[in-house]
């Protein structure tokens, strides 16, 4: 039996936020009714911030009113801080991922907090998911997405003691599943297993998740990397939706067509149609104007299949 | 003291000659002058074929009289038969490198010929290779290319076996560097542990090379797994020039700079100068319109140079 790769679709979320033109909230619900069409069992839909300040995130209620409650389906909302935890609960999200950073200087521009700041917000969120567990009122399932784990863009270079401490803290507040995340695409193949393997020693029960970003092309290398060091769930957006507000012009998260074919190519199994996802790649770029990024929207598969 | 890759550099000629601007004998000329200034040591600057054929390759006996012999620099030029050889050998190139195939579908579609015929072409050259060792008049250095190796798009799967078998008679003939190249980047980094582990064992005293594209974004995934079983000889274009004349639309060879930045990251040297190759892959690309498909070129390096 082959090993199953479970791919997280974040372009609804990482990948819209990051594209100049604003998609209508009825527009997004159909794009994930047809990447769940397509296969995608976790997506994250939505972002729970001030749609003042990311617009392309407005209507994360009525899109999460859209999208009726599907057996095997995890819908999954980003949340910054305790009162988005708050709104993703009463916008009823399957999973509630938390982010954060490895850097101070990323996490005070992003969020106006330290680090040490924001695994404290982390605690008080964990502490709210625990309490409604424990009233028998359910709750999403929780996940944190540690940013600028290979880089960032204020500090440059993060250690990999910093990336650990991160983590271990995570771990100590038990949240579940534990995302590192390449932000800025700076991350190389070799230093993905080092943090990898710091990671899970500072975590050794939760479920590891990683997040590149395909800015200097590493993307899937690093997704290799981290397969062979032993991860099993990545994330990935269709059509490599997305950019990097750091390097205007550049590319943004890998592509999950992309990721699809070289694991499927590898003989892993992660329950996407390859074909579907190209379908949606570019009926999601008609919407945003320009052709996708990832490069099985304009290769096709390997082979091709036969007429 | 950290590993040296070496990179060969295959823009001037796999990159250009699948571009659909042709670009004049005195701009190839200083393009290959620029790269070897960005660091360069190997370069494929001509194509010793049939200019009717491949018009962007016309002009090769003058691009060779422009290019002065410099220690330490070899250009080498592509054969594709001893016609090819007998010429590049007039030419003055310091190595020629054979092509050929790993599955008859494309040596057919490309020279007319199987692929145990192209290996009776290699035999030939081989011996006139020797004969002028021989005679004392020196003559290139000799690798071959084989090109199919992770898929044909013409007879599709290529096996270990098949690839193994090519790669064991050019071992035969001592040709002392093999190629395996992903013509049409269909690719992933597992096959390419598994091959690379049987052309080592079909041809030990070899140097092996490898020569991806990034048709399908695993151009690099794969670079890092060839690396890491071992090879230490790499080919890339600057700019990622090229295309794939199978995908129309398609990205061509992984892209210089992007392999350099790569490596550079994971503690390599590589001789390379990361900025100079990405203002280089700016200046091709103005000559042939259009922006590089590399993605440093759009990015930058990181960190960034301090100001």
């Amino acid at each position: 039996m082959s090993r199953f790769i479970e791919i997280v679709e974040v372009g609804p979320r990482d990948g819209l936020q990051n594209e100049a033109v604003v998609v209508s909230v009825e527009d997004r619900i159909e794009l994930i009714r047809r990447l769940e069409a397509a296969g995608a069992r976790r997506t994250e839909v939505v972002s729970l911030v001030n749609p003042k300040r990311v617009p392309q995130m407005a209507g994360a209620e009525e899109i999460m009113a859209g999208l009726p409650k599907a057996e095997g389906r995890s819908r999954i909302g980003l949340v910054l801080n305790a009162k988005g935890f708050d709104r993703a609960v009463e916008a009823g999200v399957d999973e509630a991922n938390i982010s954060l950073a490895a850097s101070d200087g990323f996490a005070q521009a992003n969020s106006g907090m330290t680090v040490a700041q924001q695994l404290d917000m982390v605690a008080e969120i964990a502490e709210r998911a625990h309490n409604f567990a424990g009233s028998g009122a359910g709750g999403p399932r929780l996940s944190a997405t540690v940013s600028t784990v290979w880089g960032c863009p204020f500090d440059g270079e993060v250690s990999v003691e910093q990336v650990a401490s991160v983590v271990a803290r995570l771990a100590e507040l038990k949240i579940p599943e534990i995302a590192l995340a390449d932000t800025i695409g700076a991350g190389d193949p070799w230093a993905v297993t080092r943090k990898v393997e710091a990671a899970k020693k500072a975590a050794p029960d939760a479920t590891l998740r990683l997040h590149f970003h395909d800015t200097r092309n590493t993307g899937l290398a690093n997704a290799y990397a981290g397969v062979e060091a032993g991860v099993s769930v990545l994330d990935a957006s269709v059509g490599g939706l997305g950019g990097c507000p750091f390097a205007p012009g550049a590319t943004g998260n890998i592509g999950t067509e992309d990721l699809v074919y070289m694991l499927h190519r590898g003989g892993f199994e992660t329950g996407y149609d390859l074909e579907a996802l190209i379908e949606t790649a570019r009926w999601i770029g008609g919407k945003i104007g320009k052709a996708p990024a990832s490069r099985l929207s304009r290769a096709g598969g390997f082979p091709k299949p036969r007429a």
